[in-house]
């Protein structure tokens, strides 16, 4: 039988494609991944338009637990793992095709858009951004700077940065644009390489890909004090802009 | 009235998302633009499924004549313009959104899947890709040198890079992986500077995405003889490799 990893898009429940639908409703088990966004929709709006019952599936059941669970009944029925935004774009579903792979089971994947997309709506050219990068809530011991060595490299060579913000949705855990900077700012501070500064051009993303998105361009210290509203945001740091670019940021595309 | 951007995915008409259908049904005019990839229906299959007539919209519509067209259209009425893969990933339609937007047209973007998803099926991670890149057909006066120095550039950050392989379906004509390997060497021969050599480890896609997608690595001598099959193809360079990006192309995820 087969493991299909289902990506069903970003904000609500119609924006699964057609393929994954039909997928879905074939399938005996369905899962849903909780832990990597959020939706505009409940997933009881997902189960009615399956027809199906969804279950909640954590990082500890996809990421340890698979053997056990997913990965088990998959050898022998058709089993959906939902994915919001796109279902091949993290580590850890490369992790699982290749854990499926070893255990001899079938994988199909369906992909769909991630906010890797979605950004596009920015009027930023996808095709230049450079590496993309997290920033994580900090801890006592782990306040990492990867963010900020990523932009770094990325302005090396004139790219974009898209950077993804740290989502605890057990906890209703979400970071805001303003946090981002925040942290950024700090790591400036001690840094001191003129990478991220009070000045430096950000544009903050809210609900990408929802019909109320906002996304919002200006310094890092204009868009300190922007209320970006709900969760998801993201936070883009422009490289070379193009003029096309500069334009599209100036008259705001989608707002 | 509205214009909507909608993408259809990459290989059929069932790729295209519920909200995206509902949407199309519900314009009193369908452009398909046409110029920028392959997909595996015709348009007839779209027709069917629409229930609409579906427009082909080719680069000078798109391009050039959109005011006499579809941006004069959109201002009574609501039309779709259909996007193979996703609908925002490149300049032609941040320009087409532009010019909507100083036209006091409406606008709403419908993202799908483009090809910069669905090359995670490779097992790369969509993280580390750099700058996008494309390698046109050369022409007697026009052979740029642009993917190499986009190799070169992200080789530097330790990226990877996603080649576009040129695309003239009015004549028929579909880059093929093995001809871009061809491009690229000849470069090397002339800039010997070591960006792309008979030895530089390529992973050639088809059909990314379809049901007959194949991935195959390998040094670009290899590859150079390869049978990849139908179009559309993409090339991709990697740049430095995670030990689980590369059991994934070690044991080949999809074939």
């Amino acid at each position: 039988m087969t493991l299909y990893l289902i990506g069903i898009g970003l904000s609500d429940e119609k924006d699964i494609t057609l393929r994954g639908l039909e997928t879905v409703r074939r399938c005996e088990k369905v899962y849903l991944e909780s832990y990597t966004s959020k939706m505009s929709c409940s997933v009881s709006d997902l189960e009615k338009l399956y027809g199906k019952k969804v279950i909640i599936a954590d990082r500890d059941m996809v990421e340890k637990n698979a053997e056990k669970t997913i990965l088990k009944e998959a050898k022998t029925k058709d089993v959906a793992l939902l994915v919001m935004g796109d279902s091949m774009s993290a580590t850890t579903h490369v992790d699982l095709v290749l854990r499926a792979r070893k255990a001899g089971i079938k994988v199909e994947i369906i992909h769909n858009a991630s906010i890797m997309n979605a950004v596009g709506d920015t009027g930023l050219e996808l095709y230049k951004f450079g590496k993309t990068t997290s920033i994580p809530f900090p801890e006592k011991s782990y306040e990492p700077e990867t963010a900020y060595e990523v932009i770094k490299g990325n302005n090396k060579i004139g790219l974009h940065t898209l950077i993804l913000l740290d989502v605890k949705p057990k906890q209703g855990m979400f970071m805001r644009v303003n946090e981002a900077i925040e942290i950024l700012l700090k790591i400036e501070q001690k840094r001191k390489e003129d990478v991220f500064t009070e000045d430096t051009l950000c544009i903050g993303c809210a609900r990408t890909g929802f019909e109320d998105a906002i996304i919002k361009s200006g310094n890092a210290k204009e868009l300190l004090d922007v209320d970006f509203g709900e969760p998801p945001h993201c936070l883009i740091i422009p490289g070379k802009l193009h003029f096309m670019e500069e334009e599209a940021l100036k008259i705001a595309l989608f707002s």
